[in-house]
């Protein structure tokens, strides 16, 4: 059965439509490798490509696609809404199936010290890759951003590899291992954005809720209804059924139905799963009980 | 994206371990052809292998296990306890995913023609594959038995395709296609076998309950508790998760909480994600929403 990592690399990229589709050209490119998303911002002047596969042809094409942004962008004349310290401002990888987090976190210590020695440009290593404490949190790495790392670069931002000295051109690169994301709105069957925004701040994290639960209020217009907004930072954690069930049993309490779900974008197999398996209470309800998994790549 | 098509041929040897092994070895041996489970029974003389791919290699393990079968199994010496009519005794063909059901009954058909040429033996088609409204049931093909088929071969059992004539050494064999049967039972925390057997009642089809639900209510031992056995005959037609709510309902009404949920076997991706949908509410949940279906061969 496969061993599945994800790649979601930000790129300072997000106006030049023929620049960009080489680079989607050049993750496809690579044999193994599906590209699954890519969405550009003109305003942010940023692209985010989302592919997957085996970890080997999933270095290879981020290796490609680095080599061409860093022929392609100059930071130099760059300029977007969107912090960035970098052509290639971000790579996260990201466990999907049969991979560990710590091998993810050793392919990007391993991504980084190529791409140092490929293109002499500091690293960064952020996330669960991150090798001091300051670096876990992505915004406290790129707060100087291009136009401020040079002054900094001696000091706090010493780069964990490659030269103390801003690429000209490509600025420096953030390397890292992560959880997937998901990210799941649920509809509340009410206009009160008030009940939305109290169930939101009684289930995240910061306000002492579920682990690793983002969520926010929302008003959606047409019709009007209040939201609340999620990303599940890591679902092994907190699953999406656990999420279902608190949110709905806060709202019931306050004498409101939930409408419906909204995922955003694709979900691992795994976290789909572990929903069928709660609702249904299955004791050791694993991925090889699916007949399609045995016909992965 | 794969399609993929299940089948389950029911083999009359359950006795020879080496022979049954190189049955096993036949369907294996295709280029594609998954196999996913074999059961022998010594008592029923009888065993039941279940694999799957895309139709051609499925089609052509097929007959390579009916080619070795024919060789290997002589009826006129079988014995065991389940009533067959031949050496392969029936195939019945599955659509698991992006095949159709009359793709399936298309296959079986196929199938039929080919075998009925290749071995000059009497072919019934059955279930959804059915030439006759008497032939849906393959409890009454095969009523006769081998023994007995000879007797009836020129009157009610005419066979759908090839001689009129039972096969010396082969007898007869049953074609079909049928939707995939998920067996699913459901304990509750209690020792009420009335209880159990009153939902199940209430809630199987032949008792004008819910469509394609055979349902029968059961003690379990040590811990004794009540089981509610299902096989869904079309999850298409009754899900899992609304077999779970009405079991769990009727039980709940009864001040009886529902303990587990048990799944026997594989079962196919979209089993599961509609249970998942359900759990969630989410609006167009496809099986293409989930990153692993991108990498299936």
């Amino acid at each position: 059965m496969s061993r599945l990592v994800e790649c979601v690399p930000n790129v300072s990229e997000g106006r030049r439509g023929d620049v960009i589709d080489r680079m989607a050209d050049a993750i496809r490119g690579v044999d193994g490798v599906r590209l699954l998303d890519r969405t550009s911002d003109i305003d942010h002047n940023r692209s985010v490509f989302t592919y997957a596969g085996e970890p080997e042809p999933v270095m290879q094409a981020t290796h490609a696609l680095v080599d061409l942004a860093f022929d392609e962008v100059d930071m130099r004349t760059h300029k977007g809404e969107h912090p960035r310290l970098g052509a290639v401002d971000v790579v996260p990888f990201v466990p999907l199936a049969g991979v560990t987090m710590d091998e993810c976190v050793a392919l990007a210590h391993r991504f980084g010290r190529e791409v140092a020695a490929r293109h002499d440009v500091p690293v960064y290593f952020y996330a669960k890759a991150a090798m001091r404490p300051e670096r876990v949190r992505l915004p406290d790495i790129r707060q100087p951003q291009y136009e401020g790392l040079g002054a900094l670069i001696d000091t706090t931002h010493a780069p964990d590899l490659g030269p103390r000295r801003v690429h000209p051109s490509a600025g420096a690169i953030v390397v890292g291992a992560r959880p997937f994301l998901i990210a799941f709105n649920i509809e509340l069957a009410s206009t009160d954005l008030r009940l939305a925004q109290r169930i939101a701040k009684e289930i995240r994290e910061s306000s002492g809720g579920l682990p690793a639960i983002q969520a926010k209020g929302f008003m959606l217009t047409d019709p009007p209804r209040a939201q609340v907004s999620m990303n599940l930072l890591d679902f092994t954690q907190t699953s999406l059924a656990r999420v279902w069930r608190e949110v709905e049993s806060r709202a019931n309490a306050a004498g409101v139905e939930v409408k419906r779900g909204e995922l955003i974008g694709l979900i691992p197999l795994d976290a789909a799963l572990q929903v069928a398996a709660e609702a249904l209470r299955l004791e050791g309800f694993t991925r090889d009980r699916v007949i399609e998994t045995h016909f992965l790549e």
